[in-house]
């Protein structure tokens, strides 16, 4: 019997290497190199560091700007050195306001004042640092002192005050309260100031995020009712990073904006508040019961308002300029060291933070250890290697997004790739990033094995998809594809400036899906909730180091880059296709629409006893021509075909490898749109952008699917145009790349 | 200008009427006498009537057995001879537990006495109405005394079964505790049974049926926590009626069987309970979280169980026969006494039931009353009408269902439609029944003008229909679709007897959708809740008197009886494409499972750390021969075209118009197969029934399609050959009816 077991497993692993004989952008003998490196670096790696160093990083809260932040950085720099890395810490003068004064009341029909503090848990031994941690509040937030008839908006999204609008009520100085959920936050207290209220509540529902999803901390590890998501709510998707140094690094002598005209800051207060404190507000509302989907899991009917329900919302804050301490750790490429690889994760956290970010910090450091390992045995990765850990992510991005406007001539030279982790946990690999490193991401997610299942982390992803998806058709698609996908970027982590704003080709990765909680952004969010609901052994945390580490040492050692065009190229005519289905269906929802507000269908249907307003007509939506993008793809199309063709046999060209290599990574540039997007022209990349409606929310082809979305018809037409001249020029370092090769 | 609105109205009600000169079934003159005796009759319809008749039926509890419901039954009785129609009450000696012992309680791990009562409340005048009400319960539930663990069961439907499957989750031995919703009640404790479960629970959460939907009554409609659904849990689907007389009426000297041996009788004890005696027993369960799915709206972590909590459940009845009355009210046609029109509507409630069913009832009666005004003035009906007042629908529509087996050869030669209403309020026309009457119905509903919004009620259910369908195609259809589309009927009222087991075509109609609330099955379903959020001013109610008293007499005044085949031929053509469909989806979707079993994907993907038992491979799905049906159904739409090209002159044939006539309205009967449907042969239509699985939903062509559901290949394709017969049968009874058209 064990015989024949044997026997099975030998013939798997062989069918496995079968499968490939070498790596993308390897030979036969560099592939080789490389998985006997990999090897030896996995052997290195130990869960036990993760879990003494979360408990150290952890251990104490660590916001931007907070004297632990700063010893984090400290510690984590001294232990870069003492791998061998040239290790620093660059910091930057950039503004963060906490909170000085926080008051929020119900002041009729009935009394009530808000908690607003999460109260600390025997069974959570930092819940009770006081005093170190950041009170409750969204950062950005205006100061405001204002009283006001409240209303529930739902999740604050442009769609829930188009349905306001049709029960004909406004919002216009009223303070709103919105769930969280169903957007970024911070596009919540933006939509509201679009509409005229004063003054922005954002609270947990315990549908999403509470008792209804599972048991509450501490005895499981959902958000307790006096649970609160702080978090940023300045508008990043105009732009991140400083919000005083828009475009430039925030250096001691920056040239700063006066604060009232940083463009991406707010007017209006905004508070979060957790379904404890909401509840009370939420049911002393009058008007209109919600609509069926905006209802949450609170024991009451719920109504929109407004009506008898008046609240009292006063919020200062501190304005001031603190320090942000990144850390910057470099091993210098045995041959290649002007060709950099840099690697990410951030180390601020809204208070302590052991999943959010240390989870994915303290990965990315055993990562840089075992590579230090692998460089004493001689395996010194060629080109340069960058481990980051950066500061300030959490209010806006600032660390990572200062220093690449700091060094961004710099960056666009040299760097690869950038390749970003943050929170990370139990379950399934989610790898997101621009699709030329499909392929890469494929092959290593092939060769990472799943700590739980025994079976590639691809695999375990794919069956994951394939077990949710709805349908057999669904199912089959998934099951079909035997490689893995990479999801779009929008934003929320700190590949945004490198990925959106520079064309750096990007990764993001992390596991998670069996990890679930409330502890986001709250005291909760301990070592002790971690190892006991997250990952407690941190296995998960060795096999983001390994998929992470795998990436980096692909990239850092290969022959000739591995990019995809190919792939890329694929993915981008599927957006195309969406782009068009979506004004194809804009203009029949449209006429339709329109129809039925003509034949008066609307308020026929209406219960006359409730107030209803029907819409009005829109426009007509016209039809674009898309053939400029249409043509631009295919030119691409045969332009990566040859390029993939020509690379089939993964030889390495005698003459010109530099010039190849530095052609395929600085190809990505290219889709950079120098006038950016429509009303944000931080943001570049004419293929991935944040949503300008949703915020993490991707946006594929974004210029002409929120031009489309937002009916700007004529803005949509120029995209198409801007995004076919990024594609023909990206299409023309393709082209070269094919003509280095045939050169040889 | 208000010239110009003159000449706009006057251009509109031309082009309404030179829509149609005449109605179906009628010629040009007929057609006038008609709309004019309509004219006459709208104006006898008084809602007071309504109000003064609901205030009296609805004044005290009136369940089947009940000396109040007598005495409804006699004052019924005494108003129809009052108008002229030869009344009788027809008496029934029927089965009907009510309850001696009820308890329950959870024994662990904490105690807790359910109330197992509704509150009396100051604002509703019968809700103290103590001595007379029935107590919550569920009748034919099984006598019992169990202890045992809990399990919640989601809907408790076969599909929440395969899911506690998959969490290793077996009910055997336990107590399951079922929400309302998601199948007909009596499903829940069938299906449990069938999993070996001891005992049942059925609570109403507050998410679908309490103050998730709006405000709880007495502030609004919706059901306070105390609120419980009674109601029967006899297995329906099996057959209708009094359980010891199936098949024959339930006459005095009828042959009875032994309760024991009546296969539509539970053998396990069954309560329902509130949401406020269903919080304590849920929020005691252990075992793994509930599906997101299956958790409702109370405010805790849904559980399935088992584990510490155990409930004791003890139930005892008093299985006595009690007097059924049916109230029955001719009126002698002039010119054709032996073809019936038959309108009813049931008289029984579980409690006060102003709704259900004396709404209904209170504007059949004013019908009733407008058609005897008719009378005096010389428009008596050519066809016998015949009212009914049921008695026993709620335990399982008994009195219809005996008095229909009871009379089932004269009926079946007489009747040429059945016309039932029940509950009935503010809203929507819904209408339902067999598509041969669908035209009549469009032209109906085309002529009763909405009360709220002044247009017709079949375009007000058709704007309600396009706003709430989804994606502009959907809405796009309905809108473009400008006639009636009549619902198929599964059952829940007094239609089945005659539709379902005599093949006697059916409608059945109501208003509503602007009168929600949980009032339903509970002392709270009174008048006091009727008039302030039901149809207050009785509007509806003459709305309804107007539809179905349209339908009653255009049925009993035409010439020529307006059935239209080929409505019915479409409709069932869709049907068939709907049930090919199914086969082809279940086929594909069952190769998908099965691979993902094989290929071990719904263990990868699944977490761990929770217990999960993966599913068993199904046999594979094979292609049936649906080529006997599609060629019937060819025959079939010829026939019906031919036929209605016959008819398109509208004039009445000199010969055998009486023949004509019986071969219209018995055509449906030969839709009925012999043997019945598979396993419940007193279900005999081959088109329309109520879901074995479902229970009041339809399945159309349920032959086959429960077949394919069940895995019946077999099974399926008798039934594709039972009901192309059935198909064969009917067409040649078109073909007759064409024939004799040709003959003049």
């Amino acid at each position: 019997m064990r015989k024949i077991l044997l026997l099975f497993f030998t013939f798997s692993i062989t069918a496995a290497f079968a499968q490939q004989k070498t790596l993308s952008g390897y030979t036969k003998t560099s592939s080789d190199q490389e998985w006997e490196a990999e090897k030896k670096f996995d052997s290195y790696l130990q869960p036990a560091n993760l879990d003494v160093w979360m408990k150290r990083l952890a251990g104490r809260p660590h916001h931007l700007g907070s004297a632990y932040g700063k010893q984090n950085a400290e510690f984590m720099r001294d232990l870069f050195k003492s791998w061998g890395y040239d290790a620093q810490i660059e910091t930057y003068k950039v503004l963060f306001p906490t909170p000085k004064v926080r008051q929020l009341e119900l002041v009729g029909p009935t009394k009530f004042t808000a908690r607003l503090a999460e109260p600390a848990l025997k069974e959570d031994a930092t819940s009770g640092q006081t005093k170190e941690q950041l009170p409750t509040y969204n950062a950005w937030s205006a100061d405001g002192d204002v009283t006001a008839e409240l209303v529930f908006v739902n999740y604050g999204v442009p769609d829930d005050y188009d349905q306001l609008e049709r029960m004909g009520i406004d919002v216009r100085g009223k303070i709103v309260i919105a769930k969280y959920g169903g957007s970024w936050r911070g596009i919540k207290p933006k939509v509201a100031q679009e509409h005229g209220a004063i003054g922005c509540l954002i609270y947990s529902d315990p549908e999403g995020d509470g008792y209804h999803q599972g048991d509450v901390y501490p005895k499981g590890p959902f958000r307790p009712q006096h649970g609160v998501q702080r978090g940023s709510v300045s508008d990043m998707p105009i732009y991140p990073g400083d919000p005083l140094t828009p475009g430039i690094g925030a250096t001691e002598d920056a040239k700063r904006l006066d604060r009232k005209d940083a463009g991406n800051l707010l007017k209006i207060p905004v508070q979060p508040i957790s379904y404890a404190d909401a509840q009370p507000l939420l049911a002393a509302l009058g008007g209109p019961v919600a609509p069926e989907k905006w209802r949450g899991a609170l024991p009451f009917t719920y109504h929109v308002g407004p009506g008898a329900a008046k609240v009292h919302l006063k919020l200062e804050f501190d304005w001031k300029l603190v320090d942000c301490h990144n850390v910057i750790a470099k091993l210098k490429g045995s041959e290649l060291p002007d060709e950099w690889v840099v690697r990410g994760n951030h180390h601020d956290a809204w208070v302590n933070g052991a999943n959010d970010p240390i989870s994915g910090m303290v990965a990315l450091m055993e990562e840089a250890r075992a590579v230090s390992e692998l460089v004493k045995t001689g395996f010194r990765p060629k080109r340069t290697l960058v481990y980051c850990a950066w500061d300030g992510e959490e209010p806006s991005l600032i660390g990572s997004t200062e220093w690449v406007e700091h060094h961004a001539t710099e960056l666009q030279q040299k760097v690869v790739a950038y390749i970003n982790s943050d929170g990370n946990g139990r379950g399934f690999l989610d790898a997101g990033g621009s699709h030329t490193l499909e392929t890469l991401m494929d092959e290593v997610s092939r060769d990472v094995t799943d700590p739980q299942t025994g079976i590639p982390v691809r695999d375990r992803a794919r069956a994951y998809k394939a077990t949710t998806a709805v349908g057999a058709k669904a199912r089959k698609d998934i099951l079909d594809k035997k490689v893995l996908t990479l999801s779009a970027l929008g934003s929320g982590s700190d590949y945004s400036p490198f990925f959106q704003h520079l064309g750096i080709p990007s990764l993001n990765l992390g596991y998670g899906g069996e990890d679930d909680g409330g502890e986001y952004h709250s005291i909760y969010d301990s070592y002790d909730m971690y190892v006991r609901f997250k990952d407690p052994k941190f296995a998960y945390g060795i096999a983001l180091a390994k998929t992470a580490g795998r990436a980096t040492l692909r990239l850092a050692n290969a022959d000739v880059l591995p990019f995809d065009f190919k792939a890329f190229s694929k993915t981008v005519n599927g957006y195309l296709t969406e782009v068009m289905t979506l004004l194809d269906n804009l203009r029949e929802s449209t006429e339709v629409e329109n129809q039925m507000i003509k034949d008066n269908v609307f308020v026929q249907a209406a219960d006359p006893l409730i107030k209803y307003v029907p819409p009005t007509p829109k426009d007509a939506v016209p039809f674009l021509n898309f053939s400029s993008l249409q043509n631009a793809l295919t030119s691409l199309e045969k332009a990566s075909t040859l390029y993939a063709d020509l690379r089939a046999n993964n030889t390495v060209p005698n003459t010109n490898l530099t010039t190849l290599n530095e052609t395929l990574y600085r190809a990505e540039q290219k889709l950079m749109a120098d006038a950016g997007l429509p009303r944000r022209a931080w943001y570049r990349h004419t293929i991935y952008a944040p949503g300008f409606y949703t915020g993490y929310g991707v946006k594929t082809l974004p210029g002409i699917r929120e031009g489309i979305e937002q009916r700007a018809w004529a803005e949509a037409q120029e995209q198409i145009e801007a995004t076919a001249k990024a594609i023909e020029r990206y299409t023309k370092e393709v082209e070269a790349a094919s003509r280095i090769l045939m050169m040889r």
